[in-house]
């Protein structure tokens, strides 16, 4: 069983009946989804929403039953995944694109779990770029103010063309290097006109299962 | 002389030769392009960007010349009206639904001024609804959320349809009443997963020109 299976089956166990579950993207994530879908099919009841195209079908093929997230006004638990996170379970995640309704939908929900391998666990967050979602009007202007902030940003690309979000934004991937203080650079992005939200996840997860490549699985709450 | 065209025609006499200005959206804007497009006709030279579909097409009518905002780093000036402002110059903007263009165009200008009748002044902001642009994705859950915050807040619609900015999003229109710390509120509502930005405009103005009903004009500095 491999580092990022170990964490997501152990995260699943704190489902219980009758939750309604926020499914995270990537590749912990995964894990997890499938591990619930088992759990389901063994008789647990469960309502889920998904963060993306792929987590939903994916959730389906599972037997995982959907709900649309104008159905429900909030939810019990999300799992999800983490590019990097801290002890204090401050998080860079966005690696993947979805930053803004992973954090859509952690925010909504009583409580998050980030599932990781023990890779992603580190002392100070910035080794990951961070992911910065970015209006496509006069986005030439808001990547020379994050230059400024010494960002040192570029432009995400796929396939040679920009990247849009699922939100039709752009993505700027910001090397900040390490980031001594989280709570006021994402204060200090938020407040740049043209800046959406960016991937700095703060006091919003409740607690993180890490697998360790000797097999055991620790629990980090803050 | 209507009140709006005075403080426009005022306004524009800030403009110098070789400026490049950002030219705002709007019934008070109208005047300052027109007014600044007769001076041009007179030989002075500027470049100007729009912050809208309309003011772009008023200024080609006018012969100012335009420039891609990709074209230049910043801008001189801008004029721009708003719908409602304090002697602090705080600003309420995003009646027209272009708030967030606004914003920025303004951020990264080395001056705003802005433009308005006597009717916009006023002790504290709040009167009138202020405008917050949020994403599509779980909108009813970002509703929800601002009215936990007391914002009353309606889904801007247009034609029985949900109104949709340059930007693809959504605007909620919040009564929060009087707002004693715009500051505050500000970083509230940036702090929200799902809000793109919102209509309070702090620090951003240098001074602004104020039309009264006896004929005369007023200019505001913080």
């Amino acid at each position: 069983m491999n580092l990022k299976q170990l964490a997501a089956e152990k995260a699943v166990e704190y489902v219980k009946d009758g939750m309604r579950i926020g499914l995270g993207t990537g590749s912990t994530a995964y894990w997890a989804i499938k591990k619930l879908g088992e759990r389901v099919k063994e008789g647990l009841s469960v309502q889920a929403v998904a963060t993306s195209k792929a987590s939903e079908k994916l959730a389906l093929e599972q037997g995982i039953p959907l709900i649309p997230f104008d159905r429900i006004d909030g939810l019990d638990l999300t799992i999800d995944g983490a590019d990097e996170l801290d002890r204090g379970l401050h998080l860079i995640k966005g690696g993947g694109g979805a930053l803004l309704r992973e954090k859509i939908v952690a925010y909504h929900s009583k409580e998050l779990i980030i599932i990781a391998d023990e890779s992603k666990l580190v002392d100070k967050l910035g080794s990951f770029p961070l992911p910065v979602e970015i209006v496509p009007f006069a986005n030439e202007w808001t990547m020379a103010s994050l230059q400024e902030m010494g960002a040192k940003p570029m432009l995400r690309t796929e396939d040679e063309h920009i990247y849009v979000t699922d939100n039709g934004n752009y993505i700027a991937d910001c090397r900040f290097g390490v980031i001594e203080n989280p709570k006021e650079l994402h204060q200090t992005l938020l407040a740049l006109p043209g800046v959406v939200d960016n991937g700095l996840f703060l006091g919003l997860a409740a607690r993180a299962v890490i697998g360790h490549s000797d097999g055991t699985v620790t629990v980090i709450e803050p």
